[in-house]
């Protein structure tokens, strides 16, 4: 049976469960294209994002709730990483044959929820049928006031280094859901709930942004390692960060080696909270917690030539990019 | 062997691959988002598309060149049928393991060919690897002046109904790849050539606009009937539409059923050309032909209780859509 009876009733449905005004929406779902219009004075942060089934969520172990969320999710914190307001997306949809109406319906009401959260408006998309995986692309478009966007590139040598929020809970909560453990204990549920519902901080990036706190920023989505070490290349610069200023899981689900909350908060990835570096003369105006997220310095930037290191009991050792990498991994 | 050594690579690679200055492009591909901007008393367009292997192409038909170009045709297709300009595009690529570099590097080849030629630049998107089908979504950003974007709800009974070209020859090509006849007659070239780079009717559209003469439009991309009856649906009216009159191929490349070239155009699908309505009052606007494509007048718009009908040998009947439908269609 198929999920909807043709494309027509589906975008109905779609258009109905995602109504409602939105300012500088002109025209949404239903024709060839969305019409928007920006407020003058800001440029425009486009984003797209694939989330891909067996490569990014699976079946047995993400409910369709925390697909779609994640999904908008990974958009949401590039804009972010901008320092910019996301507005409006666009969700390409390309379903299995397999798939349930109930499960279109649970991943668009976790998408939505989100969207509703950060007042995004869904404005379009398109939708197939196949045979195969079913993959998730999700266009974000935001706002940023024309000379406040955050970009990588401008991290200087003795910029502090900040990340707001703790790390590595993601991947702990994965490792959880592969291990299918069931502890019921407050750090583990803290630990699914940060992989599967994690919370995009685009507030703290237009904070950042319009206060003009940060000379460069990213989203950690593939690992601290590897995003440090993006950050630090894009700049033109290097970085020690100090291991133990880490904020990191304590327990590591079970396997007792050495410090794997360590490991798991520099290489594990989807993370999605803000790294970013803020010049000396302006780290005053940067406070301690943002809202609820506490905001840690990790580090700082250094020359170019002395590389991206950890520092970890007064040693300083090279930090190789391990994070996640589409064109590396054996994932799929 | 991996098409890439890693992100970074294939990221630099197409960097270059599509460099180059455009008019409010602020930042392209390597941040965590593009940076874009627009001209003052403009809209936005926006638009996103798929292109599934085994869906919309397959490898032993579809040159990846082809498959690039089309990919972002379907798009630019869209914008056209708003009546807007193209400006810029998002590509988001779930790869099969199973591609070669080759095969990218042709794929962008076919897509930024078509991108350049309307001027259309490449600022972002994702890409993956995995073990599944090769999935491309476009997402393109084009503009509008504030007040003419032509929407599908514009028509009204009375206003006369074009089409920008011929139909069904992207259906017919389609029909000749499948058959590998390997004929070399022209009118079979053609219509291979329209299935495999079909042209979106950028200028048209804007055209239309421009000059405020459509009161409606839309591509034909899913094939006449369907898109038909969308429009019709979209603006509350009916249409009648003269069979004798519809622009098709001849011969309809072996078979010969009674009227095969009639079939392919009114359900084909994949034209990408143009449908659009026009008040008797600004049809004196409208060229017999913008630069090379004939303007075609094949039929009118009439009152919703009439319906979508079809008029042939003096007969009018009922035009069911029965062109693609995602939902529906047992492809895949």
């Amino acid at each position: 049976m198929l999920p909807f009876n043709s494309e027509t009733e589906f975008t109905g449905w779609l258009a109905r469960k995602s109504a409602g005004k939105a300012r500088g929406l002109h025209l949404g779902i239903g024709d060839d294209a969305a019409l928007l219009e920006l407020r003058p004075g800001f440029k425009w942060v486009v984003t797209t994002d694939l989330s891909i089934e067996q490569v990014h969520f699976s079946a047995d172990r993400h409910p369709p709730r925390s697909v779609g969320h994640r999904a908008l999710a990974r958009s949401l914190s590039d804009v972010a990483a901008m320092g910019g307001e996301p507005r409006f997306a666009l969700i390409s949809l390309a379903l299995s044959r397999r798939v349930r109406r109930r499960w279109i319906e649970e991943f668009f009401t976790g998408m939505l929820r989100l969207a509703r959260r950060y007042r995004v408006k869904l404005v379009g998309g398109d939708t197939a049928l196949h045979a195969g995986r079913t993959m998730v692309d999700v266009t974000v478009i935001g706002e940023v006031l024309r000379d406040r966007a955050i970009l990588r590139s401008g991290a200087k040598p003795g910029d502090f280094l900040f990340v707001g929020g703790e790390l590595g809970y993601s991947a702990l909560g994965l490792r959880l859901l592969r291990s299918r453990a069931g502890s019921k204990r407050f750090s583990e549920s803290k630990a699914i709930r940060a992989h599967l519902y994690p919370d995009p901080q685009c507030q703290l990036g237009a904070f950042l942004a319009g206060r003009r706190i940060a000379s460069s920023a990213i989203d950690v989505s593939d690992g601290l390692s590897s995003d440090l070490n993006r950050l630090a290349q894009a700049s033109g610069v290097g970085a020690r960060i100090w291991a133990d200023r880490i904020p990191r899981p304590e327990s590591a689900g079970g396997n007792s080696a050495r410090s794997p909350g360590l490991s798991l908060a520099l290489h594990g990835g989807e993370d999605y909270k803000l790294l970013f570096t803020v010049p000396p003369g302006r780290v005053e105006l940067l406070p301690k917690r943002f809202r609820a997220t506490r905001i840690v310095r990790i580090g700082e930037m250094q020359a170019s030539r002395l590389g991206v290191q950890l520092v970890r009991n007064g040693n300083a050792v090279p930090l190789e990019a391990a994070g996640y990498d589409h064109f590396r991994s054996g994932k799929s």
